[in-house]
């Protein structure tokens, strides 16, 4: 951020009075910009004992495999915000059903909710974001071609609820290690 | 929004290209700036069969009850920003236990996640933005002058489920029907 989004000043790195942080401070009109982390919201769209995956059109991780999520819009909830992000990848309509994972992504300020969702319908097929769209039971998901530590660590939680009959919510971070080689460390919260 | 943070031109509306609702756009470098929900983070915080509740020191709802919650910063959990606004708020430190409630505000493009968290002892006194802080048992919670309907929902379903012995997380949606008189809806995801 380099200028005032009200008045077009240049902004400069200020802790403002009665703050303890580094703000974007107008330099002309005062006015503080604040930046927040962004909500993910998404969903695990289920069928019998599969569960629905797109594959990627779209960087970063092009190709690889995903749950629908995606931002969350201003003026919906994080539920509608899951079905329409599955109906945009997937064409697919779901009825949300529970909030199963809610992970926070420190380093890339972002914070997932991911609901479990039912299908309505076997109809379903790729949006302008997805390559393919299909189903996969538990041994047929592709572990090593998903496309983010947040959507493993959601599935694997998901195929370990199932077997106990149980879908527990569950809550934790997932620090990266090392960027490059995709490390990560997962600390949950009990349930 | 009338500036471009990037470049400083101005801004307009437009659907960008794959995009299905406005947005505002540089006219002149073309960046999108997208406005996303704020995540709001606290704490219920227990001690013995009571929660602390701050008095507001500013506004809006200057002289009401809350708990201790505020926007989560960049780079935070929502954990970390749940013991962060309560050591801001109340001077209080609590051990974090469980995701409680998650409420969608769509009206205001907010999303609340409420923890219950443990007091670690009775050190505690107002924060800048509190003019008191005080624990109450539930027979001494000033419903009638609690600052927010997310503040009275949660510790309606806390109270409830405190006599049950079983604290069920919570997901719901807060919709306004007249800001005015601050009368307003909930509904629930099924636990």
């Amino acid at each position: 951020m380099k200028f005032c989004s009200s008045c077009g000043a240049g902004v400069a790195l200020r802790v403002p009075p009665g703050d303890n942080r580094q703000r974007f401070v107008c330099t002309a009109c005062g006015e503080i910009h604040y930046q927040n982390p962004k909500l993910v919201t998404g969903c695990i769209p289920e069928w019998e004992d599969a569960v629905l995956l797109c594959r990627r059109a779209i960087e970063p991780r092009y190709g690889l495999w995903t749950l629908p999520a995606g931002f969350m819009e201003n003026e919906e909830s994080a539920q509608q915000g899951a079905i329409r992000e599955t109906l945009e990848e997937a064409n697919a309509r779901v009825q949300v059903e529970q909030l199963y994972t809610t992970f926070n992504l420190p380093h890339i300020s972002q914070v997932y909710l991911l609901f479990r969702g039912r299908l309505t319908n076997l109809d379903f097929s790729p949006g302008e974001e997805s390559l393919e769209v299909a189903l996969f039971r538990e041994q047929e998901i592709p572990w090593d071609e998903l496309a983010f530590p947040v959507i493993y660590e959601t599935l694997k939680f998901y195929f370990q609820d199932r077997k106990q009959g149980v879908f527990l919510p569950r809550v934790g971070d997932i620090h990266w290690r090392s960027r490059e080689l995709g490390k990560y460390s997962v600390s949950m919260l009990e349930t």
